[in-house]
């Protein structure tokens, strides 16, 4: 079987969360697995001196505001702006590696609520709490979670994906790692599409 | 009539090229003229602070390279890399406003000659005697081209053009204005498309 594509994304990034919708779908169509693997894109942002897109200058910001929203309608999913943007995913990005560790597809299912938590209902999940709640609520042992949230051994492994993206040139989210070639953004997933019909062009 | 979509961009910019190859199809295809409308970036990127995707921080320079190179094959054009990159474009634009207020179709092909001989065969277009053979190679006085980028009403349009751009929020290349709707980027065509079939969403 052909290797699975890299999905990397930051739970803040409202693009990463259209990723997040699609990607799946277009790797299964060609045969592909998709490793979902967050990371703190913060770390990224000041190696690279960019900021977040929703917290732009002010001839840039109405736009973006726009292209979000209309982007949600676009891809198909819900949208509603959290009160908080960008916010602090240190938690989720724990919580999401602690599950991970135990069960993929656990976690996956984690990735996907809690960014429809945040951009769907446009609910903060910055408090461990919130992260610990959907945990939870697929069936992860809530002490167990609350736990993994403060695991030296846990903020080590979210720092080492976070610099192992880092050191793949990941500087965006989404970012798509498809045999080796890199495609930024969910506005790349045609060419990203494009690349697994042909093999590169 | 449907009212024509408003299509804004930089001589300099590569996604400007590519939508330029693109925008005229799609917009006929839903019954729209395309009104063409260089302008010089340079002026709204003091405003926003941003800086040229063609001049970047080593992360992120070798991917916007790959992806300029990569797009020309997804778009279907040729692309040679300018040695001058970004370039100065006020030559070319005052050509094309003085071309345009004559015969706005000649001003079009220009524009497109202007965009192949830098993007498609890599050679520099900002001296003026480059700008001028194009606009000869179409069948425009040369004499009158060359005076052209000299007067001060020609220099003051491309001012006001550009000024009249920054208000209306453009602030990259290409970028599109639907019935107001604003769309950024090559990569929005397909939001562009969409949004001209079903009149919003």
């Amino acid at each position: 079987m052909a290797a699975a594509i890299d999905f990397y994304f930051e739970f803040s990034s409202p693009y990463g969360y259209y990723g997040s919708a699609c990607i799946d779908e277009v790797a299964t169509r060609y045969g592909r697995a998709v490793h979902w693997r967050p990371m703190l894109l913060g770390a990224a942002m000041k190696i690279t001196g960019s900021r977040p897109l929703v917290n732009m200058d002010a001839m840039r910001q109405p736009y973006f505001n726009r292209d979000i929203e209309r982007s949600a309608g676009y891809y198909g999913v819900p949208y509603t702006r959290p009160d908080v943007l960008p916010t602090n995913s240190v938690a989720a990005c724990r919580a999401y590696y602690w599950l991970y560790d135990q069960d993929a597809g656990l976690a996956k299912k984690f990735a996907q609520q809690v960014y429809h938590h945040y951009f769907g209902t446009g609910h903060d999940i910055s408090p461990p709490e919130v992260v610990a709640d959907i945990a939870a609520g697929l069936g992860a042992p809530r002490e167990g979670v609350v736990a993994a949230l403060q695991d030296q051994a846990v903020k080590d492994r979210v720092r080492a994906e976070t610099d192992a993206a880092i050191g793949r040139g990941v500087f965006g989210s989404p970012f798509f790692i498809v045999d080796g070639e890199p495609f930024w953004g969910a506005d790349r997933l045609d060419h990203v599409e494009r690349w697994l019909k042909t093999g590169g062009w």
